[in-house]
């Protein structure tokens, strides 16, 4: 069988009954790129070589040493330190001493060929649960621009993947690595999740360390994950220690309570948005669920516009080193964010600290009384063209909130591209959210009229 | 004259004139570090070869190429990622391809001799400024251990410095260094500058980049400075970009408006801090300023608890992967936040999250009033011993609320160690409050009882 068509879950089964290699595993993924690249072209970074070199090892590795994701490839987007040697001191992985040579660049000409040297903790600790940090996938400059990359939609050589996180959605939604690692100060994760057709999740802000994962706004700066399957999130997030409430698992949506919410900038959500959203309600209501409309009311309108004030005040403190060092080689709109740090009063900049603040607990409240709530990811299916990766001002509301999120593929636009919707529930709930998106994903993947494809 | 004496201000005008070269004033630091090295050993890595090959390559830069702060030396504490090569691509620069070999080892054997290939924001920064990246500091086990270092107190061998910025405090006071970049997530930065007799800064929340400094807790990790005058901490706070209000310079502290806070723990304080606020308050209501006190109200009395489980919750995630990686390597404290990550349910964390965040704005409102409010930095005194660093706690209260602190020394307690007291204010008036110190230590300098001093 085509090796690289199974989910991070079915591949480790298969690794762990030593039923497959790791190897051979990666083997497949790197077939599937090689046929794939020249149309998607996903990577940052991808040296087949040491990729293989590692696999062998790690199929060296006696399997009473082996961890708990053993062989599991992930992708990492370029914003993420990977470590240029494997310089670790663990006894089994001496003999691993592979010059990996992988730089990380943040999508910036700056930071071309840069070495770090030191693994960010999320790669660090995947790298410790035993996965093969496989490559590096492409992110707009800095995860902070919406200026294209070289990287097309899995499904269209002519639509745009979305971004920042744009490898990382294009590469997991084409099949050539079962998870990647993304990051989202707006809507880097649900957006080229929606766009491609996957599951995106970003979880509470600060449960899982972005330490060594490059800065835009801290305030919202979240590491999350992209996968085909919600049992592969589940996995990244049992190696991420995430825990909150031991509510379900669910076998069913029947029964479950959810919220559809279309107070923020509903009215910039354009056919297939809407379509898919009613479709959501009616196919989780035909299975049982209860479904009511949510009003956030007038207090939550100035969140975008506090996001984004926020934004481009704590994004003019980080690339000031970048600004000072290589205005020339910097995109424009990060350049306006140094220019801006100090435009807003510092009242305006406290109102919108202290006003998302407040706002937190009140949609916690109301998020508490469903399972989930339904909103919308993005605009719709993936606009034509690579120059720009979409809008992600629909996303950015929960990212302010500081929420889990997770985008739910399933449905279909005009175009024959797919649509996503995001679930999302309060604060600390991350771990019921999946349990929830579980069951109603299953239902959308199903009925919902698009479904994991490969070209 | 003996160049090591000099504050940053200081040097820096003899270096623009080109009175001194930054060889000279380089060479007189190490001269000083090397007479007083084995008392005090603030250094975590120092390489007089290195540093000296450094300030001779920014003596050849022509006069018209050099930065603001050219040649001005700084050292960074070690939790702070310095570059181990400079693979900077500045025309100017690439003269100065010095194999400097500076690891960044976080005060954790597991990191010993970690060579990362970056610089943090803050180093990249001060580095494109001009200074001269000096050397690094101690701290203790990153950043989040009160278990002492090598180092000692400036004054005293058979004394704590604090920590967990030991070696800046300790190198800043003893005139090794005229300036050190430390952290803070509880009382990181005032404790040592307290206890050496130094101004520490920690500015508001997210107003400077500390991409690339050890993580702890997110919510409240913040980077500062160390300096023997506010000065120099004005001349890193420009360097930086740090703007809020134009109010003041103040000749003097005549008509302003200053609160006393003993509202927190101040059961805790001992006489030497007590004598310390009293004697501050007198000699501002002496030069002209209205001292008023300030009671916050209960409300603000479960603020260090919240504190303590944020941290435990957030530093939780941060330390599993070295705890995942080397826990036989970790300290007690960093496995027990590992362990407790969850031991809080979901509602203690989100009381803890927003009422602090409730709290912020209420607290600026009362602080609005004043030009600075006075709180105490420490308990008292550099406790004596080198076991543990002292107590964190009366300044934990400051960093939940995010606001702008620093350390003013001028007072002295009963065993002739250094006493600070420290000044706050609203969020984002980090300026004003420098403005206010500059005229407020002045004064707590001359007639305090302790000064400046060198052993």
């Amino acid at each position: 069988m085509d090796l690289w068509k199974l989910t991070a879950a079915e591949a480790l089964e298969r690794l762990r009954s030593q039923e497959i290699t790791v190897e051979q595993y990666a083997t497949s993924l790197l077939d599937r790129i090689s046929k794939r690249d020249d149309d998607v072209k996903a990577w940052a970074y991808l040296d087949a070589g040491s990729i293989l070199a590692q696999a062998r090892l790690m199929d060296k590795v006696p399997v009473s040493q082996r961890r708990q994701l053993h062989g599991v490839p992930v992708a990492v987007k370029d914003i993420i330190l990977t470590q240029s040697e494997d310089n670790s001191r663990d006894v089994w992985r001496l003999s691993l001493i592979v010059p990996l040579d992988m730089p990380t660049e943040h999508g910036s000409i700056i930071y071309k060929d840069s070495q770090p040297g030191i693994d960010a903790a999320s790669v660090a600790l995947l790298r410790e649960a035993g996965c093969l940090i496989f490559a590096k996938t492409t992110t707009t400059e800095f995860a902070s621009s919406f200026i294209g990359t070289k990287t097309r939609n899995a499904h269209s050589v002519s639509h745009t993947p979305g971004g920042s996180s744009s490898g990382s959605g294009a590469a997991v939604a084409d099949f050539q690595i079962p998870i990647a690692l993304g990051s989202q100060t707006m809507g880097s994760i649900v957006r080229p999740a929606s766009y491609n057709g996957v599951y995106g999740f970003k979880p509470t802000h600060n449960v899982i360390s972005r330490e060594g994962q490059k800065f835009c706004a801290p305030s919202f700066d979240t590491i999350g994950f992209f996968a085909r399957s919600v049992a592969d999130i589940q996995l990244l997030a049992d190696a991420f220690n995430l825990q909150d409430c031991d509510e379900g698992p669910y076998t069913d949506v029947k029964g479950l309570k959810f919220a559809v919410c279309t107070t923020v900038q509903w009215e910039l959500a354009d056919e297939g948005t809407v379509k898919a959203m009613a479709k959501a309600v009616q196919l989780l209501r035909a299975h049982g669920a209860h479904v009511e409309e949510l009003e956030l009311g007038d207090d939550f309108d100035p969140v975008v516009t506090w996001h984004s004030q926020i934004t481009m005040t704590e994004a003019g403190a980080t690339f000031l080193p970048e600004y000072r060092h290589s205005k020339n080689q910097l995109g424009e709109r990060l350049i306006q964010w140094v220019n801006d740090t100090h435009r807003l009063t510092r009242e305006e900049k406290l109102e919108a600290y202290d006003g998302l603040a407040a706002l937190r607990p009140r949609f916690d409240k109301m998020a508490d009384k469903y399972d989930a709530v339904i909103v919308p990811s993005v605009v719709g299916e993936a606009p034509e063209g690579l120059v720009v990766t979409g809008d992600p001002v629909l996303a950015s509301t929960w990212t302010a909130l500081h929420v889990p999120v997770v985008n739910v593929p399933g449905f279909v636009g005009s175009n024959g591209m797919p649509i996503g919707l995001s679930m999302v529930a309060a604060r600390l709930r991350d771990r019921h959210l999946l349990k929830v998106v579980e069951v109603a994903g299953r239902i959308f993947e199903r009925e919902g009229g698009w479904s994991q494809r490969s070209t």
